[in-house]
């Protein structure tokens, strides 16, 4: 079965076909990752411009190493020093980049949507790394690989997202598609955290964080921003930590075989307490060995190399 | 004919020979931008350093990209963070750079005739990318390859460069060159940003847009720098764009078959509008384009990689 | 012999004959950067990412120059946008970057010892590539590299290091390694910038920078932090200049043959005179040159390869 997709831009458009054969590729990356020489020769020859207008190492560094594992070549934009602060539209900006004949651009953008926008525009393949509070589709990939993994299936299982679920792009990208994959997903956090209308697209939203944790196979925790929502969201950090931050006391609510997931960075003492962060039942870093692969699979389907081998 | 050039400093040390041997070049170089594997061998163990003292994305990344397909290792270095701010002269600064043994350095920098300066006092190539109000040789070559492509031949054909002339690098290399080649280089724009003496050099100066326009075959506009020169150079940005602005009706003074150029980023709505900018005759998406190719070409050919081939 | 080391922290772990095995090594890979083809493919599918927590151009861009003549695949991290600033401790994050499976982490750190932390806690090999105001190791190597090629031996060797030997790590690395070469080391600087205790780890401490040159083999000059200790360690750079600073008239102190080291930036007019700084005996580009072939050492060594190929 070769893919379908010229773009990756959510979860949303990704049918369960397409999900299972993103993770069955990412599988078969990964061990590419463990050998001696991590590299292949798939995407020699083909160019992935690494656009971002929003600041993030981890996720630029994971599309960056995927890349250059695939023998592509790499080039980086960044916000700091970009043409989008000139005055150009974003249209523009893109078309500019596109005439320079990249193969793919992976693209993190403070707008929700603004990937969907250019994707009609450009001729080649969009991949989004994150837009505004909207979507975060390799996110939320690596997240149900690294559940695979560990669970053995994904069907059925109930998994639990804490936090700042109406600013969470990961939350959005994981009710998509869990819901897709027959998982059931429930959402937690503080009124004013919690988006209206989630239960038509399938969450079941809990009242507190323990009636979501109760008998949860996966407990994810969203990251508390800091830098953005500790003063106008919450009252005080203390009381966050205290009502929704997870600690082994609520752990012990959810399954005995329960794993913690965290997309990183994580404050500690805040959303997760460090008993639980350095505990055995979190596969965190599991979760950033997946993105490498989970990435390689994306721009390796995105650029049609598996048709060419069929 | 082999490329007698070691640096590449601006278009006016570029004979007739020259311009016509680069754009050779890069005419078969913009074909391998357009395979499915965009790379060749060419310039496997050279190293590039892109040295932009001065922030530019568009430039660097089409000088990166350039590089990679060639096969060259690309290094880094912007002005941020860079040790220039660290009181270290700007001569040390590069002996330094030379002595870690690039074939090119690419470079851009705030300060008219520091690539002239520096290539006097390295033993490496230097590539010009932009220096102060003075010189833009890879811009100015890309615009020549493009007008080339849609008018079939440069000799005779009359060119309109409209806009800030004073501070345009990309106006000042365009006159040297197009003026060696036969061409009419009619400029206008406001009066506090025509330079004196710039008829010594072959420029038709005129009064007007209008009279600049008509019978043209190629309007190049120029870009307002909105951050820089709104305050202090113009009375109001909607008398600019009346004025000087590019609209279709002004537009029809040109030739039937004239097409519009612009550097980029382009400010809709004040030097171009959005109109032209969309219309049919602009070829500012071709000119990006073909600057990976004429930066390719430009690579290859300082490098002394023609010279071992034959 | 192969190298016993898994990473480079200190030359304070390194044993004499730890470093003559290091510089072996770089005075072979030396000969690689005079090539025209300037790449080996001896790192080719190893992943070396570009830690650098703290600002520093030159010495990411020799590191970064290193990795790709050996074929490794590169990846920057700049302080700037890094998580670090998002509240994340300094091990998650390592732990999180080791997660990408790179081979060799290459890290700049504001703060001592925190190369040395995250040796215990990562699986990967951590290059220091200076770390607070502790330890410098390739700098120091490099040194040692440049002085040997001129001396043709290190032993017995007279070095003169002045300037501020408190809080450099260049002063501290070199310290260490050339006590243990058999070599005196003579240390010079104002009161505020001579540390208590380095007698004990052999250091000569003089009263004035005549005694510390008189009759040295080789003078190193350190580098005056300009925006940090002007206003604070210094009355003012004219004194310091006066007092501290490297001319002629002091350089004749020197033997006849002696060489002038600086790490760079050089303040010229400050800690060097132009006249020395453009002086016959100044073999600062010389370091930097060997400052490449280091890295490759180190980078060659600790990845292991030596040992492949026994």
């Amino acid at each position: 079965m070769s893919f379908r997709h010229k773009h990756i831009l959510g979860t949303r458009e990704l049918s369960r076909e397409d999900i299972e054969l993103i993770l069955e590729t990412a599988e078969s990356f990964k061990e590419i990752n463990q050998r001696d020489i991590k590299k292949v020769p798939t995407l020699r020859g083909k160019t992935i411009i690494n656009a971002f207008f929003e600041n993030s190492t981890r996720t630029r560094l994971s599309f960056e190493i995927a890349g250059k594992r695939l023998s592509a070549d790499t080039v980086n934009i960044s916000s700091s020093g970009s043409s989008v602060s000139k005055g150009e539209t974003l249209e523009d900006t893109a078309k500019n980049i596109e005439a320079m004949a990249p193969d793919i651009i992976v693209m993190r953008h403070g707008n929700s949507g603004a990937p969907h926008y250019l994707a009609e525009r450009v001729d080649c393949s969009i991949v989004n790394a994150g837009d505004g509070t909207h979507e975060h589709p390799s996110q939320s990939l690596l997240d149900l690989m690294t559940i695979k993994e560990f669970k053995g299936q994904l069907d059925g299982l109930k998994v639990a997202i804490i936090g700042d679920i109406a600013h969470s792009r990961v939350a959005r990208s994981n009710l998509f598609a869990m819901t897709r994959l027959g998982m059931e997903v429930r959402m937690a956090g503080p009124g004013t955290m919690i988006p209206v209308g989630f239960e038509n697209h399938g969450a079941i939203v809990c009242d507190n964080i323990e009636e979501a944790i109760t008998g949860a196979d996966v407990v994810m925790m969203l990251r508390i921003q800091l830098e953005r929502q500790a003063n106008t969201l919450l009252p005080t950090l203390r009381e966050y930590a205290r009502f929704y931050g997870l600690n082994p006391e609520k752990l012990k609510l959810a399954k005995d075989d329960a794993i913690v997931m965290h997309p990183g960075p994580m404050n500690r003492g805040v959303e997760i307490s460090s008993a639980v962060a350095d505990g055995a039942r979190n596969v965190i870093l599991d979760q950033v060995a997946n993105g490498v692969a989970v990435r390689m699979a994306l721009l390796y389907l995105v650029s049609g190399a598996d048709m060419v081998e069929e």
